[in-house]
C-alpha cells in the first residue's frame, strides 16, 4: 500500500529562500490528505502535480497564518474547478468563523458541502477512522491552541499465495476468507492451514507530524515507536532560549525527541527565516540522531 | 521622476500555468505602492526583488479572493520582520473586519499602525494626495462592490538651467524661486526672464488601473488620456457572453476602451485559466489598438 509524504513548504512564519510556509500532501492508498495548507500551496500543489481534486481531508494544525492563509484560496479553486465531492475540514473551531466570513464578503457560496471537524488541543481524538488508516490529533504546546495529527495505517488481510490456490484450484469465493486467516476446507475434506495459502501482510506503519510546539514530553508516548516522525526544528540549539519563548523545538530537541520516542526515521522542517542553508539544522540533528532528513519542498518520502 | 509598474500577479481567478493571481507593485519617485494582492503576492516580491519595507500603501480593488488573499500573510511579515511605520491600506470597508478576525484568532498585535480608509465604489474620490501623485478611485462595474485606481502624477518644478546659473554666479537661495517660474534680478538690476534660466518639467503622466469590470462607459471619462491604461481582459471577445455575465471584459473590449480614452498605452491582464497561451488575447487587442502590451509578472513598464 502506498503510505508517502510530499513537502510543499517548510518555512516557518514567512516565506523565503524559495521557500514556502507549511503544508504537506500525504497519499494513502491513493487517498490523499493535506497537512496545513500556508500561503502558496495551491501554486505548489500545481508545481507539484499534486492535484487538488484528489484531496478530500484538509487538517489545519493551528491557526498562525504560515499553517492555513492558503485555505481559502485553495478552497475556492476546488470551487471555481468544479468539485462537488463533500471535503472533510480539521482544525481549530474558530477556522470555519474565518472561512465563512471570506466567503460572506466574497459573495461565494461554494458549489460543494466542507464537513467540517472542530480539533480539541486538550485532549487526543480519534478524528479519522476508514479502511486505510486510523487519524488521531496530537495536543502539542504552542501559543495558541495546536495539534498535532497521527496517522496509523490499518494492519492490512493477509496476502494470497496466488501460485500455491492454483496448484490447488482453490475456488474464488473461498479467497476473502482466506485474506481474514481461515483454513481452507476442499472438497475431498483435507484441511489446509491457512499460514500454508497466505503469508501475513506487512506490518501497518505511522506517521507522526508535529508542527508547532515547545519541547515537552507531554506527547511523547502518543507517538511513539512512529515510522517517520515529522518534527518542527525552527531553530539551532544555540537559540533553545528563543525557542522557549516561542514554544519552538531546537533540531536538537526534534533529534532528541526522535531517539527517545523510538522513531525509526526523522523529518525536520519549519526552519526559520535566519537561516538561508539547512546544513547545519541537518548536522545537528544527525550528531544526535543519525536518520534524520530535511523536509525539502518537492521530495517525496516513502513511509 | 520615476513612475513605473512592475507585474506580481496576472491571472484570474485561480493560480494556473505559472500565473499567479493579481498584484502590481508601483515605483513612483522611489515611493512604493502596490495594487491588489493575491495569495503569493509576497513570494512573488521576494522573487522579483521588491522590499515590503518600501511599501507604505496598498490598495485593495474588491473582496474577491484573487485580488487579496496574500494581504493577510504579507501583513504578518511586515510584523514579523520588524515594521514599526504606518501601513496606508485602502479598501472595501469590511476588509479590516477580515484581517481583524485572523489577526485576533492568531493571537498577534501588529507592531505597527495600519491607517485604513474605506473605499466607496459608487463614487470616485481622491484617497492619497502627496508630493509625488494623485490617487483616485475608479468606481468599476463588478458583481461585488470594486474600485480600479488611477494615479496621477503632479507637475514637477522647473528644470534649472545649471550651466547657465554658474556662467551668471546666480546664489543659490535664488535656485527654489527659480523652479517655481520667478525671473532673477541680478545685483546690478538686470532681469533674466525665469525661460532663461530654466525649463519646463516634464508632463506629469497618469496611470489607470481598471480590474475587474464589465464593459461600462461609466467610468470612461474619468481615465481618458491615460499614458498607460490597464485594463482586464479576462477573455477572449468569443465569449463576450460569458465576460457579461461575470462581469468582466474581453480583450477586443479593453481594446475598444483604450482606443475610446485616448490612451497612450494598452497592458492587458486578468487572464482566465482557460488561457495557456496569451497570444491570442494580444492578438485580438492589437487589431484594435496595437500599442498593447501583456501583464506578463515581472515585467517592469515605465508609464
Amino acid at each position: 500500500m502506498k503510505f508517502e509524504v510530499t513537502i510543499l513548504g517548510s518555512s516557518s512564519a514567512t516565506p523565503i529562500y524559495n521557500r514556502n510556509p507549511t503544508s504537506q500532501a500525504l497519499n494513502i492508498n491513493e487517498r490523499w490528505y493535506l497537512i496545513d495548507c500556508g500561503e502558496g500551496t495551491q501554486q505548489q500543489m500545481l508545481r507539484f502535480d499534486i492535484k487538488a481534486s484528489r484531496i478530500d481531508h484538509i487538517f489545519i494544525s493551528h491557526l498562525h497564518g504560515d499553517h492555513y492563509l492558503g485555505l481559502v484560496g485553495l478552497l475556492s479553486s476546488m470551487h471555481l474547478n468544479g468539485r462537488v465531492k463533500p471535503l472533510k475540514l480539521f482544525g481549530p473551531a474558530t477556522l470555519m468563523e474565518i472561512i465563512e466570513l471570506q466567503l460572506k464578503y466574497s459573495e461565494t457560496t461554494l458549489n460543494y458541502p466542507i464537513e467540517f471537524t472542530p480539533t480539541n488541543a486538550e485532549i487526543a481524538q480519534v478524528i479519522v477512522d476508514n479502511d486505510d488508516v486510523t487519524i488521531e490529533t496530537i495536543p502539542l504546546d504552542h501559543r495558541i491552541a495546536c495539534t498535532g495529527f497521527i496517522f496509523k495505517e490499518k494492519k492490512r488481510l493477509r496476502k494470497l499465495l496466488k501460485e500455491k490456490l492454483e496448484e490447488l484450484n482453490v475456488p474464488v469465493q473461498f479467497f476473502t476468507a482466506l485474506k481474514k486467516g481461515k483454513d481452507y476446507v476442499a472438497n475431498d475434506g483435507t484441511v489446509y492451514k491457512n499460514n500454508t495459502l497466505t503469508i501475513d501482510s506487512e506490518q501497518p506503519k505511522s506517521y507522526a507530524y508535529c508542527s508547532d510546539t515547545l519541547f515537552n514530553p507531554a506527547y511523547f508516548d502518543q507517538i511513539t515507536n512512529s515510522d517517520l516522525l515529522y518534527h518542527e526544528a525552527t531553530f539551532l540549539n544555540n537559540m533553545a532560549d528563543r525557542a522557549r519563548e516561542t514554544h519552538h523545538t531546537t533540531a536538537l530537541q526534534a533529534a532528541n525527541i526522535a531517539l527517545q520516542t523510538n522513531a525509526k526515521k526523522l523529518l525536520i522542517g519549519h526552519f526559520s527565516a535566519r537561516y538561508k542553508s539547512l546544513d547545519e539544522l541537518l548536522e545537528e540533528a544527525q550528531s544526535v540522531f543519525p536518520n534524520t532528513e530535511l523536509a525539502i519542498e518537492g521530495k517525496t518520502f516513502a513511509i
